[in-house]
């Protein structure tokens, strides 16, 4: 009979990116973001499930999908080739060609925050004539009025949550990752809705239970997310509910059946619970993925998730109250099944201060194995490396290299003291974990410094930059993706509104000298003697390419082997199919060249 | 509220091409063949119906889809950006990259035939070694062995029909589209189907319905095409069925239920039957589209369509015996409803000998109406223009034109009778009746010379090159895509299995010298004096780059006005999304750019 090949690294491309999702609110239809024919763009399927049709046509990143509750219309924001510029845009209920709605200038930002019940008012954030701290504004659709609701001020201030007779707002401030402060604003005034604002805490996902209580998911006093409340009668905070060990990290709120749908975050995976306050019950619901991307409720009590694992690509899927899930799109690794692919294993090993580091390490089948292994310190970089499908790693694991991940200090997932040691400590910490985290795969025997590559992403990419400055002993070769290379230079060109809180997370580039020479890569261009390869964006808003561009030029300079990729098209990060190909047939075809 | 503009011809731009499926024996899967993804490639779906999933990547056409029965393997065909050059590759069951199975010179033609009940035996015709006739094989895929069934000679020769037990095989031999003669060749020898061979007559879609029977299309002693059998043991030819004032167009033979489902042709529509041959009972089903590109019925007696109508693009449905119709896939025009697009009305009109001819005319809406139209004799130009969704010409009516569209003696349809009569007649009675329809539609003050617009391909290409060059007068101006220009290099350029038929078709060079000279467009460049613009894919195997290379610089020579756009990696047809976005968008410019 006929015999067939193992899979090949082309059928790992063959997935799709699938961001963000809406639901309209008579569960009729489903629209989601994807660049199934090869761009992003927005399809749709009629529910319960069927085949999908392309429902807006842009090839741009969307940042969000709001359909209007009388589904006379879908709201979505799209920006420019990555440059992270989103604008707002209206569809046809039927689809069709984006309008501009609530645009302007292709330099500032519109940033959505919410439709009212009735969808007529859109409320949203801009940068226009505030691009530090940003405005929030409404615009009125049925007379096409639009008036300032909140001028930013100290820090980028975000409407985060609007009551449902439009009376009460709840407004966050970022100071930083791990700062982000919250305030109730109505005629009566601003109110903090926790105890001490000056204290360094955060709170998210604020929602109006009714119109005089807000839940939101804060840190206040504790080393883990758990849901509060603030009673704007009483002006009053309290502790709702803490689940042990675990951080909630998203919750929806479910009027009809008066029940929070809670996501929890524990190291590498996501955890479903719904959430009853009237009997304060907790019930631990199934999930159909390791971690979820996106969730929502509809008011029939269905859920729909957006999520992945490790051997599944992003797909949507639907259940009744978290019971059974289904599939609605089929989002698969071309001819390849879960089988084919590897699940890492969760590891964990002692840093140079004591500190317990957990990582992925995700094993190269035997009949792959090409011996080598792939170092990956993960971006953000208060983000973590988790259970979720990557091609780029699923590819590396089909030519035979392992791959490891470490969650060094100041990853997500491990509590909110953990998260904060990165901050105004980019380059010792963590990077001392990374070495770390090599010892560790020598000393169990399952690579050695030749054998050993090292690749990352945005922080990822400083940090592949930075050990391969200060440690080039330890790896055989470098691929550094739009990674800052001057601390200096990165802290000046990060977008207006990001700067208030580079003060918090990076330091101050005067006060702060010293550190930003110690911590900046191109202090150490000595010691970068292997072989490397830079890729950037042309687009980049959060790493400018002129970070890229200086330090190859600095190396080149000096004779040594810099391969350098420049995607004219794309921002931080890779929306298009043709693009994406190339990044990972360049990475390929040089890590090939360069093994022992 | 939000107010968005009418439908822009981009989201015409945006359904796919969608060409051919096939479904699994035990109906647990649907693969066809679109370009979803912007090119050609195969996709999935389980059955009854879900969400797609990518199921090959090639890039390329597909000239069929055949699954294992067995499940253990998909075999399909594909050619090189547009070459027709197809050769047979096999998919592992779960998808993946096609492999080549019957593969060979890239020059070389592999055409699948049959695949045996067991799945272990693939019947095909090659070029290789027989170029004008073709030879036909059989691939044993359980030891690899491959052997020689039937040699072909005198026409191009085509396996149409295996029986079960592989001992019976019916053969066509191409003479003309109008001369398709078939005999059963067994170890006893050769017998042709019909009384008389050399008669002019067609067979076509032999199946065996037993050992000893095939049932078979022809017009042997008829103007239309009817059901007819011939018996292998009594070599005993007999008429089945006849549908009144209908050609039958296809049959599919349902084992399990002893019925035939036949397709019939009435103009530019089509109807679908079932027909029990035991008691002689024809039933009339519903058909959800205008028009059927395929049909498939399988055991349980659920029918499976793909088919259009004028606004409807390209759809898989399904039913239980062709009952009520489901749609599989959701090919529509992005925001765009029936309602927005052009049904066209069925006209008639007398020609210059008083033969009646059919022609479709789509009216532009009197909203978008900009007062011009577009006369398009199609393509074949054995074939005919019907209620087929065209992306065209939805794009041409959203910008205001309307289209008229003759089927013009030679077109298929209206008995074989009048398909013959293009026959060594390219230039004459067509082209009068092509003139005739521009009277008609003056006359109907429909038109006016000085505001039409003449565009056509393939034959409707010449068509357009030869009304230019003998009738300026009529038209404003003309857009020919892959016409031949000159007969006598085009009946030399030809791929090599089309010479036999060349003959009967078009004439001999030599012998009809006068004729072509007569009939070919470049005889007439004086008369050539409208703008012109000439469109053609580079890798065409049917009507040669040679051909519109040579009538572009022969008129630009003498000083005329000509656009000439060549695309690449095209053949005779375009079937990248993006190159068919080029084409239509170049010429929308056109048209708009010589209207009156």
């Amino acid at each position: 009979m006929i015999s067939f090949p193992k899979p090949q690294v082309e059928q790992f491309f063959r997935t799709y990116a699938l961001t963000n999702f809406a639901v309209s609110k008579d569960e009729s239809r489903l629209v989601f973001n994807a660049n199934l024919n090869g761009k992003m763009n927005l399809w749709a399927l009629d529910l319960p499930g069927s085949f999908p049709y392309q429902f807006a046509h842009k090839d741009e990143s969307c940042n969000f999908i709001k359909i209007d509750p009388e589904n006379r219309f879908v709201l979505a924001g799209f920006d420019n080739d990555g440059d992270e510029n989103y604008q707002i845009y209206a569809l046809p209920a039927a689809g069709g060609l984006p309008e501009g709605l609530i645009t302007g200038n292709p330099d500032e930002k519109y940033f959505f925050s919410h439709l009212s019940e009735d969808g007529n008012r859109v409320y949203y954030m801009t940068s226009e004539g505030n691009p530090n701290f940003l405005n929030t504004r409404v615009r009125d659709l049925d007379d096409d009025s639009d008036s300032l609701i909140h001028e930013g001020g100290t820090a980028p201030t975000y409407l985060a949550a609007v009551s449902d007779e439009e009376k009460a707002f709840v407004f966050t401030q970022s100071f930083a990752n791990t700062y982000v402060t919250a305030f109730v604003k109505t005629e009566d005034g601003i109110r903090y809705v926790t105890p001490d604002k000056d204290k360094v805490h955060v709170v998210f996902n604020p929602v109006f239970t009714d119109e005089k209580t807000v839940h939101f998911i804060t840190n206040f006093d504790s080393d883990d997310h758990y849901l509060a409340k603030y009673d704007l009668e009483r002006d009053e905070f309290s502790k709702v509910l803490t689940v042990k060990k675990e951080s909630i990290t998203s919750i929806q709120w479910n009027k009809e059946r008066q029940v929070f749908y809670m996501l929890t975050e524990r190291g590498v995976t996501d955890a479903l619970y719904s959430y009853s306050p009237a009997d304060d019950s907790l019930t631990p619901l199934q999930l159909p993925v390791d971690t979820v991307d996106q969730i929502h409720t509809a008011k029939s009590g269905n859920l729909y998730v957006l999520g992945r694992s490790a051997a599944v690509p992003p797909n949507i899927f639907s259940s009744e109250e978290g019971s059974s899930w289904k599939s609605l799109t089929e989002n698969r690794v071309l001819g390849v099944t879960e089988d084919d692919m590897v699940e890492p294993d969760v590891v964990h090993y002692t840093s140079f201060d004591g500190m317990e580091i957990e990582a992925l390490l995700f094993r190269a089948k035997p009949e792959n194995d090409n011996g080598h292994t792939i170092f990956w310190p993960h971006g953000g970089p208060q983000a973590a490396e988790r259970k979720n499908f990557r091609a780029m790693f699923q590819s590396f694991l089909n030519r035979g290299y392992s791959v490891f991940a470490p969650n060094f200090r100041g990853s997500t997932g491990y509590g909110s003291e953990f998260v904060k040691l990165v901050e105004q400590d980019w380059g010792h910490g963590p990077r001392l974990d990374c070495v770390a985290g090599v010892e560790w795969l020598v000393a169990n025997k399952i690579t050695e410094p030749e054998k050993l590559f090292l690749v990352g992403g945005s922080y990822g990419g400083y940090m592949a930059l930075l050990l391969h400055g200060r440690h080039p002993e330890l790896f055989r070769a470098v691929i550094d993706i739009f990674g800052p290379s001057d601390l200096f230079t990165f802290v000046e060109s990060v977008p207006p509104h990001w700067k208030p809180i580079m003060e918090r997370w990076l330091g101050d580039p005067e006060r702060d000298k010293e550190r930003f020479i110690k911590d900046s890569p191109v202090t150490y261009l000595d010691g970068m003697t292997k072989p490397m390869l830079v890729i950037q964006g042309a687009k980049d808003p959060r790493v400018v390419k002129k970070e890229s561009d200086q330090i190859v030029q600095k190396l080149r300079d000096k004779g040594r082997e810099v391969e350098y990729l420049v995607l004219d098209d794309e921002g931080h990060g890779f929306s298009k199919k043709e693009n994406e190909i190339k990044v990972i047939q360049t990475m390929l075809e040089f890590l090939e060249a360069h093994q022992a």
